[in-house]
């Protein structure tokens, strides 16, 4: 199996070497994420700059590229420019907190699963439940049975990605898997108002998780009884209930 | 009525300021843009940085306030700390440039207009179908019908927005208004490897705008015959027609 790692946090970070060591057994690993943290970048990618590519070699069998972009654009220059073969496969993480409800649109690392998606390979976003004192391992270790059922079920529709996120508890207090959808709202925020030292007005985003609208069933309310979610994502944000209200709508020129 | 304008090219841009003068007889508008040009940011946010806001005074009755972020970022400060009032529609372009089929992941434009819709006020992105030699002005009129009908309805379902694309010919030579799902593709990419005069190599992005795999009836194919596009999107990117499939899954701890 040829596999493709990306993340947000940068190929530094100590979630995507957990990812790395899990999926090494598997097949060909190829790293190609930035070169430092691009968090709540959404789906960007890189038009007005050029890329630069360097190799990283972390020790150990982890070699890579660090690419000066986002995600989105590691898997783009990955499977356009760098790779010689189509991966099979591309996982994006393990992402340092959890990508439920809205979060997922903000995601650096669900946007990384997304475009590969969208170039029609069956992608996995991966992400940990926790801000502060990782440990990787269970996550690591449930995304590579993510990827061995992705694999053992010939792939995901094209166009669409699962969004896995794990508890961060104990092994034996994870409680099952459940398969889930988005949730509505994940974040009250706020921002606060500041002043430099030089007496001028600045903000800074500031926020905290809320509960959604008392969507038990979804992921945010369901990672937080403590069970891993996994939640298909796809490309096409057509409001397909909606749509056909909207055709009686009166549009005119 | 209460209007909040932003886009993605920037507060100096041309699109945003035919926006304004078609919308100006509708109530009271409030601009919140981006300092300068911030075009495929994706749904990006800015976390890690302090925001500035400056006000601008473009002349005319054009006052707003200029923000050194994201469009998603001005939508929430706009709400969160600068308006004292809620907004009754956000309305986000005009995007010099098409935002269909898989772009509307991409597009700074659209996520100003995601943004108003998680916060729940009924939102419509407008974008012009073409880069070159803008005339924004049949799209800014198609923009105040859509508000107005918007407004008439009692606005949209709480995360849903429109999305709207306004082809660039003649007034004359627009057959119509269709109301359309998103296309699965829009664009073919490649990267150009350049080297820099230091003989560093470096990448750039490049693409085209190809079919859609034969969607006559979503929004790429159907603004290329001239009609302006309105596409229902929501913030919730669950594949339901999946979900219950990969219920079927054997997913075990």
């Amino acid at each position: 199996m040829k596999i493709l790692l990306t993340n947000d946090d940068g190929i530094y970070a100590e979630g995507i070497r957990a990812l790395y060591n899990a999926l090494t057994d598997l097949g060909d690993i190829t790293v190609v994420a930035p070169d430092t943290e691009r968090s709540a970048v959404g789906h960007a990618i890189t038009l007005s700059d050029p890329l630069r590519v360097k190799n990283v070699n972390r020790g150990g069998k982890f070699f890579g590229y660090a690419v000066t972009g986002t995600p989105a654009d590691c898997v783009k220059i990955a499977i356009r420019a760098i790779l010689r073969d189509r991966p099979d496969i591309v996982v994006s993480g393990i992402n340092l907190g959890p990508n439920v409800g809205y979060s997922v649109l903000y995601s650096g690392t669900v946007s990384g699963a997304t475009e590969g998606a969208m170039l029609g390979i069956p992608s996995i976003a991966v992400s940990l439940g926790t801000f502060e004192d990782p440990d990787y391992s269970y996550a690591a270790e449930f995304a590579k049975k993510a990827v061995l059922l992705v694999a053992g079920n010939n792939g995901l529709p094209k166009g669409t990605l699962l969004n896995v996120n794990v508890p961060a508890v104990a092994r034996e207090q994870i409680k099952g898997v459940r398969v889930v959808k988005q949730s509505a709202r994940a974040i009250e925020e706020r921002f606060d108002k500041r002043q430099d030292p030089r007496r001028r007005t600045y903000y800074w985003l500031t926020g905290e998780v809320i509960g959604s609208d008392g969507q038990e069933d979804a992921d945010l309310e369901t990672l937080r009884r403590n069970y891993v979610t996994v939640t298909p994502i796809h490309c096409d944000m057509t409001d397909y209930g909606f749509l056909q209200l909207l055709k009686e709508w009166k549009f005119e020129l």
